[in-house]
């Protein structure tokens, strides 16, 4: 059995949990968190939460800590520091700074002898997976990425932090004939305008001044000033019965040519109920290939391009190539 | 520069030299077949045509040797014994002997410190990957498999073997209905014809009598007889305007559960307006990363499964992590 932390009780943390009860060699050993760990009531029956201060000194009961905490403040920090202690896994997501990340667990994991696996999930990972499979197969090609149809935890929090909004979701969707033009290999050169729209769900405060929350949503610098945007206000039970999913996925699509002057396209697509169970499924599977990887001696930082396909499973080599090659 | 020979010059040989004229660090070194080599004209310039008896004893010129055989006799015979002197790639296809091939690979691989990277190319190959990834990251899920709309050599050979036939092109085509049902998490249980369809374009010898060859493609066992079938008798000069082309392509379609209930599509597809100049880019990309990996002292058998996605790239670690995760 692999024995699991989780440090972070969020979403992320949850969609880890419910990823680990799917894995029969995988084992929850504890839940930190930063809180008071008796406000918190997990849904593994059986298993500890403790204080995030129990991770020091190192515990024997972790064989890999799966860091489930914000990109913007929480990680830089965080897996640095915990992969001086234990093998970790984290979700980093600010594409900007991952070099800078990356070195950082890099120093940490390699004086502990311990592997850092950084920006794990579907973007960054398994969305990169396909671009680096699919530019290394067709050197000579473009790889467009589409988001959505979901849900933009980011462009909600920024909706609901307006005057006046009392809560937000804000939907991110690929435009059609942008796909359809990908998909057909018609390389189309694609403004930010041209690739996705947004559509917003707001609840207002009563007597808000809906025009202006309209206007400020649209015109917003970064978020929304550079998309079509609709905004839809609704009551505070249509957003509970109708928006209380965080669905989300979309594509990644080469487009590539061969030197005999063929055309090829490989696309890469997901749809997903669930953000954060699918990407906690993701950062599971991989903290399995950190374990066996530490066990080979392997240490320093990694990312999704440096593990083979086959340590993310819990099969020998044997059964999968007569099953699944 | 990785110096890389070709075995046998068919229309994979000829795929993997067009991927190599687009790999910058890729160096076609050699083509090596067993007719005699002065009937061959290649389309490098510059780069010899030897007899395959040439590659013994070990030549010093090839980092990796690419087999282009068949899997029936071919492959079986020549990856184990060229294994025995060189880094051997091939795309052995026939999913039920892999674990044979594998063993046998892995022994000569072994004994001589090369490495033997077998069934290589989309499926087995890209397919096999994405099927792995996806049951690794949702262990409660259906992994569905479909090809075409294409070109299948083993039906198009099996219908010129008819009494009549001068020649015949036959398309796999997966049934719209239960593509649709997977992709919408459905679950289907599909039987064979429920999942493709077949149609062939033939010309037949003049007078011979069509309604006695359409009904020997339709019954013939294996083949046709469990598929929907469509016969469309051409001219010579119909099927060489319309049907020269070898387009393939397909889905791995996997519709996973996470414990919470929620359910996740991720769909991997192909559309390829060349299967061999694919499949070739597939086998000159992972040449590459058996170069590499043989640089590092590895030896044995491989597959997809064993080898992480960066070592198929030129780039450096650095680059692919600053651009492309």
């Amino acid at each position: 059995m692999i024995k699991i932390g989780i440090l972070g009780y969020g979403n992320l943390g949850r969609g880890v949990e419910a990823a680990i009860k799917q894995s029969p060699d995988l084992e929850l050993t504890g839940v930190y968190t930063r809180r008071s760990p008796d406000t918190l009531k997990i849904a593994t029956e059986g298993v500890a939460v403790r204080s995030a201060s129990e991770l020091e000194p190192k515990r024997d009961d972790i064989d890999v800590l799966i860091i489930c905490g914000g990109s913007a403040t929480d990680l830089p920090a965080m897996t640095p520091k915990y992969a001086s202690l234990y093998n970790v896994v984290d979700s980093f997501d600010t594409h900007a700074n991952i070099p800078k990340h990356f070195d950082a667990v890099d120093k940490a994991a390699k004086a502990a002898g311990t592997i850092g696996l950084i920006s794990c999930g579907w973007d960054p990972g398994m969305f990169s997976v396909n671009r680096l499979y699919s530019l290394s197969i067709l050197p000579d090609g473009t790889p467009y990425t589409f988001w959505g149809k979901g849900v933009s935890q980011g462009h909600s929090d920024a909706v609901r932090r307006i005057e006046g909004v009392l809560d937000a979701r804000q939907y991110t969707i690929p435009v059609p004939a942008a796909l359809e033009a990908v998909r057909n290999g018609e390389n189309p050169e694609l403004t930010t305008r041209e690739k996705h729209t947004r559509e917003c769900f707001v609840v207002a405060e009563e007597g808000a001044d809906k025009a202006r929350i309209e206007n400020e949503i649209k015109t917003m610098p970064n978020y929304f000033a550079d998309y079509d945007t609709t905004v839809h206000f609704i009551t505070a039970e249509e957003m509970k019965r109708d928006h209380s999913g965080l669905p989300h996925g979309g594509s990644v699509i080469y487009s590539g040519r061969t030197a005999g002057g063929n055309t090829h396209i490989i696309e890469y697509r997901l749809t997903l109920d669930s953000n954060p169970e699918f990407t906690g499924a993701v950062l599971a599977a991989y903290a399995r290939a950190v374990c066996k990887l530490s066990a080979e001696g392997v240490s320093g930082a990694k990312t999704v391009f440096d593990i083979a396909p086959a340590y993310l499973s819990p099969m020998s080599g044997e059964e999968l190539r007569a099953h699944y090659l």
